[in-house]
Order: structure tokens, then sequence, then C-alpha cells
């Protein structure tokens, strides 16, 4: 099994996301395990704001519990399992239904760096339309590995991935990092929308140097916010 | 009189739907009672904030409390008593003055799925005009059988339908569907108005095969939400 | 001095007010003293949510305060000794800078009654321009009894007034309608601006009658969100 | 070292906009030291809500710290430094990235005051832009003197700076101050974009003689919102 210091962050990661308000009953997050990269570390089936360490499981690139001690599963896991198989450099991955974000998935306005706390978003955030690899009649979900395949194929270069008329997908180096972008796509999508009918369209974005740059200063500080988003989840602990 | 563990279940949807921000002081939820189907269970006139056990009455499906126990009862009680008598498959109802939800009732903007969550919303959402069966100049209120009576007929394969210039009004087949889908409704309504704004007015909504086929993969997780939702509304109990 | 319960219930709406988001740091509300009708209550200079008994004074219909214990005055009590002084049936006076308010105390977009809770805006919301009673130069503030009077005059039938590029002014015939009123204006213009958009300008608002109907319903259930309100903002006390 | 009262307004302060909303993990608030003008006051790099007195650093006018104790240094206390160093008459300053603002300073809408307590912006809100000082290619950070330079050039007699893709300075003289125009900057950025939508771009803003007299007005009763702030951030103490 991983290291009980990363199933710790796993935990605090559910419980932030669920109190900045990035996945409510639903949503997930995991982490490539440290100890064995083949495998990763998800919740069983159970809203992230209760999940404490007796619920973290261990999967295989399958999606398969290694020992599910008799919990339900996500039926989405093939998002976590198939991303980490084509991506051996993501070591984390939020799946939400972030509300801000859920208007660019069903529109044809690109999300794009409002300011440099969201400059992740420089390289691009590409939208995943079920109904090209799932046809015109699913029930939204990523249930099956070709589906989970499909997605991850959608990635490339980028950090946040939309699904129309679902939610997203934000990948990271760390937990730290996704949940730092998950956070920060939902505040930039917020920002974003009312940026554009107070400019009228026009919107002053940083270019792609500036979010490149500012992207690596930011990596230099993630533990800055999560010091604050862990007091305020979790209290003094 | 009901089954102890329905009447609690009322009082943590009662107080769900209030920590949620779906009810205020004003609003109620009811369910069919599963011993005696042509009676159901409804809190005395009070804020659902503030319900208990003790505060839940017994009506029958004309409305009457068959021991009211000296408590003012809610003028809308026909609401209820009647969407039960003219729908056996009914067995919960929410009604409420669910904010986001108001300007969809006073607009001609059709309420529609935009995301999995709210998928229920695919089967069509009505607008209960209260001057056709009260005329102009009522008090906005269904006070009596003939307007509950009205209000029921509306409702046909729909999940909800909005009353114009006073709220809505959510059924479903249990207790924790009619929260579930009271809930989503507002974020759907907020989520919506926000998308239509980003996409001047061209939104890819789901399907409606998409809508049914969600829709019956919610039905199967709906404890989950409701867990985190009881923790965040009662504490730990 | 007042009835120890008037009081009681004055710091009551103090402390809803601030915590439903009606007042921050500033805004005040009085009420006429029940035992001597020439007299009203209202706290020393301080911010609402920290309004204690031993906080109220009491005031003449000048504005002047008996006993003043040595506390800051409101610049702005002339609000209410003036109106108290014009009209007699006025009970209960809210001045806030209520935050959905304000936009429609800058533009010419009318306030009126999207649902029925606030169905007293039916009456009509005028604007008070101070730059007509004070000048193009003047503080903003009501900070002497002709200013005050002017914005009395500006009352007639309604039970609320903007206060152009300052806030607004609800009344109401106790304190329990006036708190009621003052939340579900600032309700009211958040909905109202959103289905403006909504609905690109085609709103369906109450016509006078169902907004003098529901009026006269909504008086008699007062007590309900007023309990709800309470405990929100006190506690169980 | 500083007065020891004096540190404990700067701790309030960091928590006070923190708890407001006005910063998040990053941000950070200083304060010129009251017993040696050519030095100030600024928390190590850490999230402001989080701040205690001992993590306050005392810095000289170039920026270093005269006794870091091993604590990682904010990049932008250069911001501090050089408005300072060119500006004496500034007690204390706010840098944050306060959400409504963020859209004001990638768009041409200049910000005004919508209404008395945001009178301060009417001494103009010029933007500041990096790429004239420092080039198309920065990390957005005033991570050098020469940047805090530019920066601090920009201020002439306004009150706030907009920094355009990253957030704002707010200026004071004195550490209440600067604190009620950091909140009220932010409430005045969202209630004016709303009254631009609801007016379709015609509002009526206070006049320049109106902003300056409620401007001396505020700053008489500072000291009424930040008992309250500080009661909601600190609790009792």
């Amino acid at each position: 099994m991983a290291d009980q210091a990363q199933i710790e962050d796993l935990v605090a990661a559910n419980r932030i996301l669920s109190d900045q308000g990035v996945v409510d009953g639903f949503g997930h997050v995991s982490a490539r395990n440290e100890t064995n990269t083949t495998r990763f570390l998800l919740a069983c089936s159970m809203a992230p704001g209760l999940v404490t360490a007796d619920d973290i499981l261990e999967f295989d690139l399958n999606g398969n519990a290694l020992d599910p001690c008799g919990r339900t599963l996500y039926v989405e896991r093939f998002i976590h399992s198939e991303i980490y198989k084509a991506h051996p450099e993501i070591k984390a991955i939020v799946h939400s239904h972030s509300p801000s974000i859920i208007p660019f998935g069903v529109t044809t306005v690109p999300l794009q760096p409002i300011y440099h706390m969201s400059s992740f978003l420089g390289a691009g955030v590409p939208i995943f339309e079920i109904r090209e690899a799932g046809g015109p009649a699913t029930d939204m979900l990523i249930r099956n590995p070709e589906l989970g395949a499909a997605l991850a194929a959608r990635i490339g270069k980028s950090a946040v991935v939309l699904m129309r008329g679902h939610g997203n997908v934000v990948i990271g180096a760390s937990i730290q990092q996704v949940v730092f972008r998950a956070i920060y796509t939902e505040v930039n999508a917020k920002l974003q929308a009312e940026a554009l009918r107070l400019g009228q369209g026009e919107v002053n974005f940083l270019n792609t140097e500036e979010a490149a740059k500012a992207t690596a200063t930011n990596n230099a500080v993630l533990s800055r916010p999560w010091a604050l988003w862990k007091r305020q989840a979790l209290g003094q602990g």
C-alpha cells in the first residue's frame, strides 16, 4: 500500500476541494502511488467531503481495485486509470462538476488565463465531446476504459479538459498542484465570464510567455495556499 | 402514524433544503406515508430549517390534518394533497421559492438540462400561471383544493413545475430523490442563466436520450450526496 | 424608557439584518417607542452586528437622545426622527446600503415585485436624489432635519425609498415587518436584475392587485421567517 | 522593533482581509513603522489568514528584512518598499487579487464610485500595465525595485491602482483606512459591474465634490466597521 503521508495528503485534497466548492456530493481526486507508479489511490464511491484515510483504495491502471474491501467503486474510475496509463508524467487528477466551468463546456467561448494565478490555462483548454467517442445517447459518464482513453487523448499539453454537459478534468504533477489548479480554474471561469460581459467581449488575457513564466513561479509557492485551505477544511490539525 | 425512519428522513429533508438555500423561512417538503399511501406527512406551519420530528403532522388527501395538535397548518398544503391525489406514483414533494429558479418563472426562457446532474429537467419544465385557474387578482397562493388540482394537472411527465411570480414544485419517487432534484434544479437555473449570457443564447444542452440515461444513472447514487448534505445540515448525527 | 421586550426585538433586528447581509458595518434600524409614540429607539453609533440591549438609546422626534450616556450618535439619526414625525403610522425603519439594491438607485430601472414575498414593492419605489434637497456637493448623508424631512416627503404610500449613490430606507408597521421587507427587497433586487437579463427586459411582474393581496397574506406570517432568522443570528436563545 | 499595538493591528488586518475575501492564499498588507518611518512591517511569505504576531518582520525601504529569522520573504515586497520610499504620506498598503476587481484591470471600463462608501475611488483608478516597465514576457510579479518604482509612479493622488492580469494595490494613511478601502473597492467593483448591466452602461456615479466630501466623512468613522470585521475574523478577542 501507499505511503501514509501521501494518503493523508489525498484525504486533505478531498476535503479541501469540497470546502472550496470545487466538488459537491460528486467528483473525485486521485494520486499516482509514489511507491508504485503503476498504481493509483482513489476513494471508494462517496462524497469527497466525507472521505477519511480508511476510504482510500488502491487501483491498477486498468481501473481494478486491488482490495476493494467490499466497497462500491466510482463508476468513472476509468478517467483516472486511462489518464495515468497514457501520461506517465501525470501524478494527480481531479474530476469535478466545478460550477463556474460548466458554462464554458457547453458554449464555444475558450477558457483563457485572466490573471497569473490561473496562468496554467495558457496551454489551452480543449473540450471533450462524449458524442464523438460514445455516440449521441450515453449517460454522459466515463464508465469504461474506452471512454477513459478517448478523454485521455484530449489532454495533450493542457492542464484542464472540459467535458461537455458534465464537468472537467484537471491534471497535475502533485496533489498540491492539481488542487491549486482545480481551485483557480473555477475562479478563472467566474472572473472571465464577468470580464467578457464588462468588456463586451474585449479582454486582455495573459499572453503565452506571461502564462508560461507565471506558471513556473506559481509552482514554487503551492504550499502557501495549501496551508490555508487545509486549515479551513480540516481545522488546526 | 408513519414509520419513525420516514419521519426522520423528512426532518432531514427539511433541514437539508434550508441548509442548501433551496428554502428560506418559507417552503415545505412532504412525503407520502409509506404505511398508508392515502396519507402524507408534512410539518406544521414553520420554517423548514427549524423542523423537528415533533412538528411533523399526518394529512389525508383532502389536506386535512388528522390530528393537528393545535398547530397552525401551511395555507398551501393543497399543493401536496392534490398532487398526491392525482399522481399515485409520486411519493415526495418540495415546494420552494428557490431563488435562481424565480427568473425562469417570469420570463419565456425554458429551463433545460445543462449537465447530467440536472438531467431530470429533460422531461420538460412547464410554467403554472395562476391567473388561468384563479383569475387576475389572487394572493398567488395555492390556498384551496381547486388551485391545487389545477397545479397538479400541469405536471404531466415532468419532475418540476414553475409557478409564475411565486416559486416551484418538485416531485419525486422518494425523499432522497426529491431533495436531489430540488437542489440540482436550483444549480441548473443558475448555471443555465450564466451559460446563456456567455454563449449569447447558444448553449449545447443534453439531448433527450442523454437526459433519460443520465437520470437512470443518477437514481442509483442518490444516497451519496444525501450523506454529505445530511452531515452539513445536521452535524455528525 | 421602553418596554424590555421591544428593546430585545430591536437588538434581534440589528443582529438579523447583519447576519442576512442587509447591513454591514454601517446601517441602522429603529422602532417607535410603543409606550411613548413621540419617541423612538435606536442604537448608538456602532455596527448593527455588535449591538446589545445596553447600546439602545431613546430619541425624541427632533433626533435628540434623551440620555446619550456619553455615546456617539449616528450622524443620520434624522432619517428616523423626520420619518416618525411625518408619518404617525410608521413604527419601524431600516436604513441600509443593502448591496443588490444599490444599482437600482443609480439607474432608471424601477424596482418591481418579481414574486409574492416582495409584493410590498407593488406600492412603488421612488428614488431620493439628495442633489434636489441638498445641492450638488453634499457628503451624501442625511445629516440634518431638513434633509430628513425631504427624504420623509418621498415616502408617500411606498414601503421602500432608494437613496441615489447611498442606500435605501424601508419602513414598516412593526419591527418584524420592517426586517421582512428589508430582507426581501434585497432578494427582489438580485432576482429582478437576473430576470431582466434572462428575459432581455421582458419580465412578468406581479400586477397591482396580486401585490396588494399577497402583502396582506404575508403580514399574517411574519413570525415564521423571524423565528428562523433569529435562530441563525442569535443561536438558540 | 515596532510598537506592539501596531503589530497587533497588522495581524488583525491580515485576518480581516482574508475573512472578507479580499485576499486568499495570496496577497499581503503592510504598515509603515510608526516608531521609525524609514521602515515598514510585513509578514513573511505565508497566507494572510494564518498570520500571527510572530510572523511579522521589519523591512527597510530597499525591501531588505532587518532580521528575517530564516523565514522566506514575499517575492513582491518591493511593491511596499518602493511605494513607501516614493510617497512619505502613505502609511499602509494592501496588495491583493481581490476577485471582483480583476475584470476592471483587463478591460477599459474605469472603476468609479457608485456609492459613498467607495467615494475614495473618485480620485481616479489608474491601471498599471507591467508590459510598459517589464516588457512582454514577465511572470507578472513585482519582483524587483525597478518594477516597484514603476508601480509607485502610477499612484499620483489615487487610493487604488489596478495591476493588469494580476490584482491591485490600495494605499492609505492608516491600517484601518487601507483595510476599509480594500474591502469597499471590492464591493464597488461588484456593484458597478452589476449597475452597468442593469443601466445598459448608464450609471449615475458620485460627482467629484460628493466623492471628496464623503471621503472626509468616512475617514471619521473607520473604527465602526473595523470593530465588526475584527470580531468576525478573530472572535471575541
